[in-house]
């Protein structure tokens, strides 16, 4: 079971572990300061098909065959999957696990997807609907570029405020036992949306989702920043990161000091021409898995709040001008398997 | 709590009540057999709006008003939406939600999406995690028109196989407490994929979705078709519906006599040009709303078994020559909040 605390949060009584993970990306990934904690890194970006949507469905593919073998897992030990991608009618999730035979839990929330999933994938277990289920998001920068933006041989300049799409897949492993980390509660986000319509800007649109999805956690909980090693939004970028702290500070949440952006984490801004940043559904939902993790698993992070970001505008929308709202769903990780009561603290 | 039965079926310990509903059509929808049953429909298909998606959104935000009226709730009372459409980012879901406030669960499941909300929320109350969640599905014909098929004044010949988008949003909230049906189980669907290319015959591409959840509901639970009194599918049309009801004889489950389909239910085949049926994730979220609750909340129908079922394609992955994969998640409604037990059949 779960339990509410406050309005917008829900507890785990018996958190669930993430048992295994996998992660995948493309060769500028690999290129990056992280390359070497991927599972996986191909330096063809087509990954062997002959478009680039086929591309993304087979690194979903090749990244959730390797979480069944990282598990030691059968696809048909897993009662779901919850994923979802950036591409229309999630299409990359949809071809990508048609073979595995799991029932699919189709979401869209844009780049906040891999923290939807694993906070409903935890609950389901939680609230024992399932045994075991697996959470994944990808994107592609080759797909996303064509269906968000122009297509690749136009060569468009981009402004210093855009991000660039990771091409990265990231899947989860939800079990009722399992080492930590734990999924210890969830928030679901609300829709914000402050009016910015430059789809060059999305870390300034999806900024405010974040700062809100905090601010009602740490309402309903009564923790506060000081409480949480590290605190991780989803991609943000240099800008939308900037933004967060700031509408954190007046707040009265300080998170400057633990705040880092898997978007800043991905790239090296210095040496790789990404701008503002990485971003994309695969972008939080790899580097989570292959930075974060690990660290709780070896209990050098013990409490961390997750929240990735989803900028929820279409080419439409904006071509016919839409303001683009945003939301962020957040996930409490914690070494600690115990559930939370109020007024205890984070714990250890 | 929820517990499993079986290997792909959860059933509620405390089956979550479906309190209420509200449903919004158009002009052609208003003018089938079901016209009088709904409670919205707007003869002017823009819904006053500048653009189809537009429209699309006004038609989710005046439906989740509508249930926030008939319910007697105001938006905060609400812990979650889990909202889902057709288009490209689910946009109509996003810009229809925005205003309320509520944090939002977006899914995509084509046209299966409205049962898998109400199987996720359904599961989510049970587990303690939420202690009221709506449930939102919407299309429209005209934006679904212009982005999987040709523009409207392209007046393109449709084949008798084609269905067509229904104009239509359903909403129903999800309540601990309230007056019959209550969702007893669930099964989430897989996806299949039996090498279907015509997207101008996606009844053929679902119904072996449909088939293989009730395959393993039947399985999980040891009930037949008899324990029901009615099998609704979501929006197989003609062609899909022969094609069930002969997989289900052959899986030795006949239905055939307590099978409808939504996307027949809601037009004249005969007086209304609309070939093979209704389709469109709005169509079964307000079908099922219109005719069948108030039929459970009188009690002339106990049991019902509710498979929306979604093609799971884009126009992108038509065009690359995929096939297209479908899938059909399951929803037990009934008259009866006892929990499932083996071996005890449906009971009223």
């Amino acid at each position: 079971m779960a339990h509410r605390i406050g309005a917008a949060t829900a507890a785990c009584d018996r958190p669930p572990a993430i048992a295994a993970w996998a992660t995948a990306v493309g060769r500028h990934e690999r290129e990056g300061p992280l390359g070497r904690l991927f599972d996986l890194a191909c330096d063809d970006a087509t990954f062997g098909r002959a478009s680039w949507e086929k591309s993304e469905s087979e690194l979903v593919r090749r990244t959730m065959g390797l979480l069944l073998d990282k598990s030691g897992r059968r696809a048909d030990d897993l009662d779901c999957v919850l994923a979802g991608d950036l591409l229309n009618q999630c299409v990359a999730s949809t071809y990508g696990l048609r073979s595995f035979g799991i029932p699919v839990l189709g979401l869209y929330s844009a780049c906040s997807t891999i923290s939807e999933a694993l906070a409903l994938g935890a609950l389901l277990l939680d609230g024992g609907a399932a045994g075991s289920a697996a959470a994944c998001a990808s994107s592609h920068f080759c797909t996303a570029e064509r269906q968000y933006r122009s297509p690749l041989e136009y060569g468009c300049v981009r402004p210093p405020t855009a991000q660039w799409t990771a091409t990265a897949c990231g899947a989860y492993l939800l079990a009722h036992r399992g080492e930590p980390p734990y999924v210890r509660a969830v928030t679901f986000g609300t829709i914000e949306d402050l009016g910015v319509t430059d789809q060059n800007n999305m870390g300034a649109a999806m900024a405010p989702a974040a700062a809100e999805t905090l601010r009602r956690f740490f309402a309903d909980t009564a923790l506060c920043p000081a409480d949480f090693d590290a605190i991780v939004t989803g991609d943000l970028g240099a800008v939308g990161s900037e933004l967060l702290c700031s509408l954190a500070d007046a707040q009265g949440t300080p998170v400057r000091d633990r705040h880092a952006d898997c978007g800043l984490l991905l790239f090296d801004r210095g040496r790789q021409d990404v701008h503002a940043g990485g971003s994309g559904a695969g972008c939080s939902a790899a580097v989570l898995a292959a930075v974060y993790l690990p660290q709780m698993r070896r209990g050098s992070v013990n409490n961390l709040l997750f929240l990735a970001t989803g900028a929820l505008l279409s080419p439409t929308t904006v071509q016919q001008g839409e303001t683009i709202p945003a939301i962020s769903h957040l996930v409490w990780l914690s070494t600690s398997p115990a559930p939370f009561a109020a007024g205890k603290g984070a714990g250890a």
